[in-house]
């Protein structure tokens, strides 16, 4: 672990105190909202040494094969906290963190590395390539196309609604055929998009037993912290007065996601702005359609089922983000007020979930 | 006729056959299952043949002149089943045909033909002209303002939802209007976009006769197909238990469009981009925004009225369609993923319908 | 005033004595169809009044800072209408005035500029920035995703249904800041987009004492007119049979916005494209990214409170205009018939509320 720095020496250190302790909270029974406060903020420590370590093991193989380890690796705290909430019934849990980690990244996230990009440039206008921005508005398309007509089937009560969970898997699947085919196209080109301008990449810093070790530990970890997570929300929900949606939609998200992705928004303010669109991008494109898929198929083994119907505003919201997303990035230029527009989107519907 | 190839001497007899069939089935009262696939098969040659003839006609005028008889003549097949579906009183039925036409070319022909094209591409990309594209969602977007604003009205139980015909006749008008004015400014350049750069085209392959009399044959024939094609559905989808939704969305459409289409999965692979997207954006176009409109106004002399008043899933289908087309194809560029979500979408559609 | 044409004093003096018709009318309380029509007439010349004036002030600050006192002087008549009506108890005629004004600027009036503007141009395409009408469909969109949102929670009656009002005010304050974020960096290029190919502008007409003297008598009398206007209004509306929604949608709004827009007309047909969408364009985003969430705020202090709630129906065509906003101008080209499209839409959309 030579090659760390001092800082995330220090980082490590922490979230492995904050995950003992996040586990006593949980066996001890501790009052609800430290409890949750502890798991939380393990669980958001948890999912940056996950990500920092495929980043660091992406290094070895080029940037596509990163991009296709952070689809199946980079998520895996997401994937146990909605899979433990289903395993426990919550499905509104498990629908709103799956939803609010498209949302933080393309809503909050991506608007902040668009403030910080569109002010370091000198044009005031942050530039990046056109295709991984369109490609990620297609992916999210279809993901929309599935949920939106559920809702309006459900909203009309035709017979169709009556077998969601079965048109649920024939979109999954559908899903996961258009994402794969996106996958192989971007890894046979096996290069980020920009990245031949782009400043020259540092060697990775650690070895590969220890970012191995690293992978294996912090995934394993997150496993048990997402169960301590989802065992300690309903409780500290009750205590705190929030709604169930508001700690899936704004709470996990942030949790899960914003914390690994404060990478974006250092690499923005380096001025790499295509890699910073990417890492977001990425993000967006893996949750929506890989993730949020392939949770569908897997609950059918769980004791709730994920299916694409979600509740209108949700469904709308996502509809509305996908296009936004498309809108402020498909011209491969984003000014600062473009950013601010879409963490406004964000605050809005946080505002609006506090009330649901 | 002896321009023709020994294949399609061949095709001409099989439809020809299929088409008295269809015709004995009809007055014979077979069962409902075989008739109905005569009926179906004939549909779909004749179609073809229709289709043919139009071409060959327009290589004597030049593509923009061929542009606008597809628009009159090319269509013939789905008008009649249209107007014999609703002078039956199958509502439903015509409304999913004239849904389903649309659909089928936006997205599984246009889909499989940007496969095909992004397949056989060095870049891997299929290259195209941006303005037909961009013409085709202004068109579908009219169409689905139309449709949107009188669902959500109905919806909503307000006044105007009690005057939908009459609401639904204006927006025809309009549409027309605008649908000519955009023909007219198409007609006035003479030339289908793209083509200045295209390899050259083939002389017309049959005489004027023979083309005006495989024109006139076909049309008519195709009027009496679709009558008996018409009043062997209802029976053959009560023996398949499948739903009106269905047939209309997928079997009719697919009959009606897709086997003429399958020009355009021939011109996407001999490497003729624009002209390839410009069959299919030409359907789509005209079906949307000169074939329902037209079916609208004609439909006050007949005996069941249509309107643009969808069941909300078709309504959403065809909005996100029409998005889905604008992002994929708006940037003159698709790849193959791309085509495959379209097809994605298809496939998600026709999964749900099956349980309408 | 020596600096005005023949035309305009005879305007200044018709608008002179219709505004004191006007106030006559009133207090003479007339029969209410000539009483509603001279109020409308002498409300459609003050907003001119207004804009003229603020257009001469603007001329001596450079373009960037007309823009800024448009977004807060030329927009006053609308201002007062929505107003008054709010403090007397008419909520769809406030509503549907803001609706309509975004709507009759975004459909009726863009689309006859682009009529124009493509007619006299020599290709037959009018061509400007990009950079304005995506500017413009991005701070829509913000406005459209609150509008939208809490459509569907109170069409789900879901809880958040319940705090519209405090979920409105969230909203206005994000979208002034959005809007403010924008107009900051507008002002600071300080130069209209595309002016610097532009032909050069005239000198300002009027001096500073005339031009100030105009804005202030046209502004306040601009404010009892709309207070006439608005107690006109009911009468009329009763006694001509139309609906409230056309009243605002149609008559409102062309009152308030259209004429004023004439200027669009003149510079799309003296071939100065650029400034004639930015002078729509800006008109769009004012009202609906200023203008709107303003009067959310300020509603809280009339005894009619304000909020971004509205019937499915203009939820709908707002969303729908945004996106059909964008799909036209966005590539920074359009075409006659697109134009048509646009004013088609404001047709299909006058249809419709005639039966509300």
């Amino acid at each position: 672990m030579s090659g760390l720095t001092p800082l995330e020496r220090l980082a490590l250190g922490a979230i492995t105190a904050l995950t003992v302790l996040a586990g006593v909270a949980d066996y001890g029974s501790w009052a609800p909202v430290p409890r949750f406060l502890v798991a939380t903020l393990a669980l958001a420590g948890l999912a940056w040494i996950v990500s920092f370590a495929t980043e660091q093991l992406g290094e070895r193989f080029g940037p596509g094969v990163t991009g296709m380890m952070q689809s199946t690796l980079g998520n895996l705290p997401e994937l146990f906290v909605v899979i433990f909430a289903l395993q426990k019934g919550e499905l509104i849990v498990a629908q709103t963190a799956i939803v609010g980690s498209v949302l933080a990244n393309a809503l909050l996230v991506l608007g902040l590395v668009i403030v910080v990009g569109a002010r370091r440039s000198e044009t005031k206008l942050m530039v990046f390539s056109k295709r991984l921005p369109r490609d990620t508005a297609t992916l999210l398309q279809v993901t929309v196309f599935i949920i939106v007509l559920l809702a309006l089937s459900l909203g009309a009560h035709d017979p169709a609604s009556h077998h969601v969970k079965a048109i649920s898997s024939v979109g999954a699947i559908c899903l996961l055929i258009v994402y794969f085919a996106w996958v192989i196209s971007y890894l046979r080109t096996d290069e980020a998009p920009g990245t031949g301008s782009e400043p020259e990449r540092p060697p990775p810093r650690l070895g590969l037993g220890s970012t191995l070790a690293l992978l294996v530990t912090g995934g394993t970890a997150s496993a048990f912290v997402s169960d301590w997570f989802v065992n300690g929300l309903e409780p500290a929900i009750l205590q705190l007065h929030i709604s169930q949606a508001f700690a899936g939609l704004v709470i996990v998200a942030i949790a899960g996601n914003a914390v690994e992705n404060t990478a974006g928004l250092v690499l923005a303010w380096k001025g790499r702005s295509d890699l910073a669109i990417s890492v977001v991008k990425n993000s967006v494109a893996q949750i929506a359609a890989f993730l949020y898929p392939l949770l569908v198929l897997v609950s059918f083994a769980l004791s709730t089922t994920l299916t694409f119907a979600l509740a209108p505003v949700y469904t709308g919201a996502l509809g509305l983000t996908a296009l936004a997303l498309w809108q402020v990035t498909g011209d491969g230029e984003a000014a600062e007020f473009e950013g601010w527009a879409l963490v406004a989107l964000y605050v809005i519907l946080g505002a609006l979930t506090l009330y649901e």
